[in-house]
């Protein structure tokens, strides 16, 4: 990695093994698991050993890796059309993070160019490249997103969409670590971010290692906080982007929204162009996924509601575009975006 | 009591001692603690063995037989100056819920009227009436309450506004009864409510002993419920209502109010009158409670947050006036609620 600050390091590579920091168990410990295996790479995906829309795809890539090295020593003939089982697999591991599927398409490309050289160390430079290049699309996202923050606030943000997102440094959270350096924004308030309390477990623990102030709360608190004039701005990740700047992130995004525009509090929206997808022209057209009844029905692990109680768990929902403030990419930033603007931005260099 | 139909009953009066259903560790066990100490009774309205504005009034007013039975049989002479410091205890265990003064005031009222006769049996009989009212508030509640459904819906509710809140039957959940009787309401969503998960534990264990369908969810997945147009009402309960009918409940209610504006779907407040505190002219006025932190920073008893993240637990909020379209209260309706209003209802006989 090119040695610009990261923080959390969520993917590694270790010579010839994936290394993902299990943050089901985080902060409590701190252990990385090491895979071989792109099978098992797609388990950690879908049970979320790794989440956040660009880690997924880093992870991803790194997965098409051990698959290609595995089918390369099965077969040297006929690997390219073995892989492809491999791939599906990848790709169906969770269905609404769209950069699972850029990762997976730019690897193929790859794939598709190998002749004669052995496709381990190419298809490694690639997904490294696809590494590095989201930890650069971090930073210059937390300049041009610090930016448009005019004077120091407090800030709100949802879930975790920082440096165990993403590379590294973070969307959202890349824009708080670069508006804190600079500051702009002095204090952090974290929706705990229910069911799999992303907001509670990494969001508060990628602050405090920066020593940033945070305070968690229920997400039922932000109405109440936002009344109180407390912030200025909420600040969130993504996990696709359509082409009229309609935003699916974690649930409970759109409720922040909701209220934002209630008490004329701003909305950033933080992530890279790899989140932006341009084959769909609306929010109405981006698969939700639907997770277990079992994470809201339970709690720490034990059942809590009443037997014979169901549950309703769609893990994202949709932010159209007309309560979007700003879309921060690494390109450069789309105020009040839609259609021309998603384009405009998309097609510039 | 009545005989009429109560639901769970969260408060009973036995012989000589108060029971109440510890609401701590439901629908995991159901047990009773017995109460004969004022203060333990004050200790179990704080650490919310029983909750619901209702109940804890109810609970206070039992609270004060078991305290004049003490003070009485402590000194003939001196009881009623000597329980003034039980009903200071009382009244300092909760501070947002109005109707724990209310119930306190009204026991003093009656205190103040014993010259000669044994206390315990006399204020025995009032606390059973002001039981006895509740359940027959709660029950004219449901009619007026689902009588403004005007067809087949869905709801969706937030925290607990049932049998266990109240002296049986329930405000929000009292509407739900009877809504679903009547062929109004045909499912109910609820909110899980963190952080003490009163929606999970108590909404879902009630629904489900009524055979009632409900799914439970994240407060976060309210929103998107509702863009789906899975909802025509959000009915929730109360803990104090202003004069100007500005609506203090559960944190995370105020959120629920701003997005049912936004979408379009009505929102109903049930409260008995004893909820309603003609002495406080707006929501500004409601005192607060802030509840620990750690009912935040842990789950199920063990700390989740990062050592050094801090978190905000405000337990209620405040909904103004204008984002209610109706407030339900035993002595009838109050649509598009304002102060001229307020005061209307609450002078009717």
């Amino acid at each position: 990695m090119s040695g610009q600050y990261v923080g959390v390091q969520a993917i590694r590579w270790d010579t010839d093994k994936l290394l993902l920091l299990d943050q089901r168990i985080l902060p409590d410990k701190e252990e990385y698991i090491s895979y071989v295996d792109v099978n098992a790479v797609a388990d950690a995906i879908r049970n979320m050993v790794v989440r956040g829309a660009p880690a997924i795809g880093i992870t991803a890539a790194y997965g098409v890796v051990l698959a290609a090295r595995a089918r390369f020593n099965a077969s040297l003939s006929d690997w390219k059309q073995q892989i492809e089982s491999d791939l599906e697999t990848l790709s169906l591991s969770r269905p609404t993070a769209v950069n699972l599927f850029w990762a997976i398409e730019r690897m193929r490309r790859v794939i598709n160019d190998i002749s004669n050289e052995m496709p381990e160390p190419v298809l490694l430079a690639e997904a490294k490249r696809i590494h590095e290049e989201d930890i650069q699309a971090c930073h210059r996202m937390g300049e041009l997103g610090a930016a448009l923050i005019e004077k120091p606030c407090a800030i709100l943000t949802h879930c975790n969409a920082g440096a165990l997102a993403t590379g590294g440094f973070g969307t959202a959270l890349g824009v708080v670590r670069a508006g804190y350096s600079a500051g702009k924004i002095h204090h952090v308030y974290a929706d705990e971010t229910r069911p799999w309390m992303q907001g509670a477990r990494l969001t508060a623990w990628e602050m405090v290692q920066e020593k940033i102030p945070v305070t968690l709360q229920a997400e039922g608190a932000a109405g109440h906080l936002m009344k109180q004039g407390k912030i200025d701005w909420v600040i969130v990740g993504s996990d696709r982007i359509a082409a009229n700047g309609d935003v699916a992130n974690k649930i409970g995004t759109y409720n922040l929204a909701v209220l934002a525009r209630h008490h004329g509090v701003k909305f950033m929206v933080v992530a890279p162009t790899t989140t932006v997808d341009m084959n769909i022209a609306s929010g109405d057209d981006i698969p939700i996924e639907q997770r277990s009844a079992d994470e809201v029905l339970s709690l720490a692990g034990n059942r809590i509601a009443a037997a014979g109680a169901e549950a309703w768990n769609p893990a994202f929902d949709v932010t159209p575009a007309e309560l979007v403030d700003a879309i921060v990419t690494e390109k450069g930033v789309v105020l009040n975006p839609d259609a021309a603007r998603m384009t405009a931005m998309m097609s510039s260099q």
